[in-house]
């Protein structure tokens, strides 16, 4: 059988060599093992983003895919490092702090262990605390894709209740009002993603072809307010029209057709970002 | 014998999970495939671009590569969805939008097909209408790859005269004079290459270290003349002088060495963009 | 026995097809061949940093590994095209224009070949001189990981001391005092890295928890000075607050927590940035 594809996302950029060194640290412990970039352009010690992106990519991915994930403010400090197996078949190998929240939420975490730095960490760079993401994430991630190790030998496990999570939330609908927050932006086209599933709108009187009234808070204070189409694709409305749509992960969303919705009106993402849809 | 490697073009950027979430679904139609990243930073909805990059890279590549472009202005709209077999041994999945241009002037396709939605689309996102690269494109190429699919099998095929394409033009030779216009750039270094042939050049009398007369037009409106070295590499002129030098595809082409030619003077690409050179 | 693996740097950037073109010819040559980016985000024409790059990743990889490294100025001028083995039992194929430096100092070279043009450059591509990344770095790297040359037939040796090289040199420590330069950043969070050894500081009085009072001048001239910790990571400091740490290379360095030190500074690196640690 297959060896698990290993996926790695981070915030360290391609600009040096801090990816191929963790790649060839992978290679090292076993030449068959296949590496993917989810994405290294994570903003700077977001974990909201690396949670988030874990979760919009993963389930894409054959069952067994191993994830690592890099984004790690307080590495050589005392937070943990761990490899989380999820509901589904998937393993996550990460610093415990917030980069679980999204999959613990919608997918569900199985088991967690700590991972046993004594056995799992790379020993000829110990004069360093600053590269776990060499040193200790893709060393271990390798060994156990590569079978060196079993699950069980990451370390010992612990409470799924003591992972550190960011709140997560989903979107509502009542009435002809649905409410929720701008959970994610798409930086390279500008779009914003709420947590609203679509379906839920669908299900409770919107339509594709309505007119939906978009306002969008930031703090409480209004900062966005329109009339739009709800429509299946961006190519619906004129260019340079704003567009309420189903995205990738069939959340409503904004974007403009041809544009850049988010830089046009300024906006961003995160519990501070409110959105409501009423049905006009 | 080995399965067709897959290259994969978009104007995506690696900023978030999209690229990660399409290479994902092929692993999971086939774990054997082996993918590429061709470039995922072509200009937001730039279909000119996505075809000259095609035509740039295909001819390095074994034959038999299947290229995966998602350029999709109208993705979720109208627009055809398509796999074409070029005339040397090639295929190109896409959307029907003008991706083909270059190819197709240069290279010749030998057979288009529509992509059967019914059968050669992901089922389990059929809520959304907006990734095709993911749901659609990368999900039929590996497919084809795989051999799940033969070609036949993507789709009924059309006539090749109904691809749209964009206006391609060869750049000519009268006399002293060559005329053509500014077809790409690089828009790393700011080289800016001409669609003229540098062996049309040679052929008629014009030589490597001859001085030349450059000048470019936009919109018919004189922006840049000078007197340049016609030479084999950037090295012959001093550091910040332009040069008028052979390009990696055989085009007549514009440098400043050590410098960045497009950004000094301010130049583009396109038809809009003509370029005159006269042997002084 | 498996093939070596090629692992690329270059100044090209993945925004057009040029990455693209190399690996094509790379699997043109031979299909089996492994291909890893190192970065191609070196700065334009930086030969410090792509020897610098060099000798921050290779160790990481697999013995016999083969490293491409293009950052290129002199492309098609009389600059040597080489292939380099390490006494460590490494490859690297790259000009010979100061790319070599890091690796023949730190590392040590056994031997040098340069590469016959005549019969490892691709020879379809004959009419341009401007792309050796392409036609002949990563043809003649192919051949050789592909076993269709030995490392004798790359072409002929010539001296290890012949090869042009920037100077390198060591931070020292002489009492309470180090010295040495800036050697490199992080571009990425926008850390300093100096030539200092940590172990040197930690061998001769310095230790983990010190204040130290960190002086930084630019051609002689005073650009920073402050009294940080000395610490093993970043999160010792509060958010914004400088710190010493160890970076992955084991030289003391310069960050802010949370913060990009670089650019916060205005600071340099090279020859001409110098820096200085009292022990307080």
């Amino acid at each position: 059988m297959d060896k698990p594809i290993l996926v790695f996302q981070t915030d360290f950029t391609y600009k040096e060599g801090a990816v191929s060194s963790m790649y060839g640290v992978v290679k090292c412990v076993d030449r068959c093992l296949e590496i993917f970039d989810g994405t290294h352009e994570i903003p700077h010690f977001d974990t909201w983003s690396a949670s988030y992106r874990l979760y919009q990519s993963m389930q894409f991915w054959p069952k067994g895919t191993i994830f690592v994930s890099v984004v790690d403010p307080g590495v050589g400090t005392s937070r943990k490092a761990c490899v989380a197996k999820t509901k589904d078949g998937y393993y996550v190998v990460t610093p415990d702090n917030g980069t679980l929240s999204h999959v613990k939420y919608h997918i569900g975490i199985e088991e967690v262990r700590e991972i046993d730095e004594k056995v799992n960490r790379l020993q000829s760079t110990l004069g360093t605390s600053v590269f776990h993401g060499r040193d200790l994430f893709a060393y271990c991630a390798a060994r156990l894709a590569g079978g060196v190790i079993t699950y069980e030998q990451v370390g010992p496990s612990y409470l799924v209740d003591e992972i550190k999570v960011h709140r997560i939330m989903d979107g509502k609908v009542t009435g002809n009002r649905a409410e929720g927050i701008i959970e994610m932006d798409d930086p390279n086209f500008g779009n914003l993603w709420s947590n609203i599933r679509s379906e839920l709108l669908l299900n409770n009187g919107f339509s594709y072809g309505d007119q939906v009234r978009v306002t969008i808070l930031h703090n409480g204070e209004q900062v966005y307010q329109e009339t739009v189409l709800f429509a299946k694709s961006f190519g619906f409305v004129k260019p340079g029209e704003a567009v309420l749509y189903t995205n990738e992960l069939m959340r409503a969303s904004m974007a403009l057709c041809l544009g850049d919705f988010k830089k046009k009106y300024q906006l961003g993402f995160g519990e501070a970002w409110t959105i409501s849809l009423d049905k006009v």
